[in-house]
């Protein structure tokens, strides 16, 4: 069986995303994996680190395991010299370029998946390009209209039905089509990439205590409800609507492969409390596995060796687990 | 030190809150306790469960601790025979009468606090009573306008700027009266109950990212903020608008003496996560302490014996505590 293939891209270069290339270089993966970043601001970080850094240019063939203190990289380059913390909107279009190249290449099956550092996104929008997020970017390029954003955490799964609007816009925007497609996706996903043959999934009500029988909001009554008599009538194992708050109790998550929130505050405090450091975001949906850290750029901490490498980690596994898997479905069901 | 005299109410008869009695009695804790129910339910009840039960008529005076299997009980009478887990609409006036004593039990000193088990506000309804639960209740038993609820487990502790509505009603509740009050009561009850001096709080914002300066919602920039900057000045210590999947990190929460969320499912799926079983609902700004269960009448364990009493000992714990601090504030204070 050949390795599994990932890209990483650092993201922004004043951000720690550099760092934990560099981190990462130290105790490589178990799997090929290519940066796509500035080979001379990598090695410019390794010496602000302390650390040795050996550089092997990326050929465009298939990339194979490296040695502790190498990293394999597809070159793009910076506009400007790179000072850590420091943002700078003419380095903006190297970003973009380096998601590109990432994006591409797991269409094109350079790579079987990528995991993304952390982006400024105001820096992108600063230098005049619209760019609202890594998600937006890869569905556009990949020509899909429908992701769903999922939080992982050890062994919970967080999937939203909304994600970043305002508050008073999510009731508006929980519609049966919202809910449909995204419990349609989870439970694809959980039975295509985790290899979950009848995944359970938790799908939390809208209103607080699920609308308590419609005294305290019917949209459990009028949307979410028959959505998921209609979905059951399909065969998924689905719970809910349920009180988002007896939803996350330890006895009722046992044995559930997912929870779906309908927004992001009801979701993911949860998954972060529980999980932070280790919690990571994954994109269903793609015709490709993307992963990504569960952290900003800590601009502040760039080049300071203070970064932790934690959840790029633990998104790079989940990342190789699902690609494994993607490759030979048939070596790894029962997730 | 005269003991703390706490009123229990298990509120209806044929949930689990009789049960809970009957239990409490066999390990009765460290201060005066009167229960207000009827005595044939509650002796009916263990003989169900098969477990010792004396009881002495409370005679109206100061409750004194008693031996274990021995409960002291100011007598309220049921309409109808109760048949664990058989809602009746005509015991709904017991309910109320119970609630009624112990509240003015409470505001004529006889008792330091209250602890109420759980009731069915649908039966009540049924009753053709208008009820909207304990809470109003007792605001409108002591002409108090305003309150907070707020749950506490362990060491975490949220209260709620608003409580039980639809979710699409939220945004329009969050005022600057409602942020600041709520937070006034808080900061206020910390000091007076808890007998913390200078208490530390953090306040979610309403949005995801508690906005991210203001594109994906300004009530962080136009109301919650510019409060939070008004208590400020006034000498609070308090952090936020934080977007609440930080602000519940282990890492955030340390030294932190309360959570101020915006709404049901922002702060409370984390709490029952983290303290299922321990989970105490405490009401801030009564003139008198008063505690709660976190779980409801659960019929279906009624008589079986399967019920759980960590959240009654919980709140009695709790009450005990708040009450013996405003007996004597001198004698706890930095908790």
């Amino acid at each position: 069986m050949t390795a599994v293939r990932l890209a990483f891209t650092p993201g922004e270069p004043a951000g720690i995303g550099i760092d934990l290339a560099v981190m990462l270089a130290q105790n490589p993966p178990d799997c090929g994996l290519v940066c796509i970043a500035d080979p001379d601001v990598l090695l410019a970080r390794a010496r602000d680190l302390g650390l040795p850094l050996t550089i092997h240019a990326f050929d465009g063939k298939r990339p194979a395991p490296r040695e502790a203190g190498a990293l394999q990289v597809a070159a793009v380059h910076v506009a400007e010299a790179v000072v850590p913390g420091a943002l700078q909107p003419r380095n903006a279009a190297y970003v973009l370029e380096t998601l590109r190249i990432a994006a591409d290449g797991c269409l094109a099956g350079t790579f079987d998946g990528l995991v993304t550092g952390p982006v400024q996104k105001s820096v992108i929008n600063d230098a005049g390009v619209p760019f609202s997020g890594h998600t937006e970017f890869f569905c556009e390029r990949s020509g899909v209209g429908h992701v769903v954003m999922m939080l992982v955490a050890g062994g919970l799964r967080v999937a939203l039905v909304t994600t970043h609007l305002p508050l008073r816009d999510v009731a508006g925007q929980v519609t049966s089509e919202a809910v449909r497609r995204t419990v349609r996706t989870v439970h694809g996903c959980l039975q295509s990439d985790w290899g979950i043959e009848r995944p359970r999934i938790l799908v939390a009500g809208l209103n607080p205590h699920a609308g308590e029988g419609g005294h305290l909001g019917r949209e459990e009554i009028e949307v979410i409800g028959p959505v998921l008599a209609e979905l059951r009538g399909e065969g998924m194992a689905l719970e809910g609507p349920l009180p988002a708050d007896t939803l996350f109790t330890p006895r009722q998550l046992q044995g559930a492969d997912a929870v779906v929130a309908m927004y992001h505050d009801q979701g993911l405090p949860v998954l972060k409390h529980a999980g932070f450091g280790r919690a990571v975001n994954v994109t269903l949906g793609l015709p490709f596995v993307r992963t990504s850290v569960d952290h900003g750029t800590a601009l502040d901490l760039a080049g300071t060796g203070r970064a932790d490498a934690g959840s790029l980690s633990e998104a790079l596994q989940l990342a190789r687990e699902l690609a494994a898997r993607r490759r030979a479905p048939d070596a790894a069901t029962g997730g």
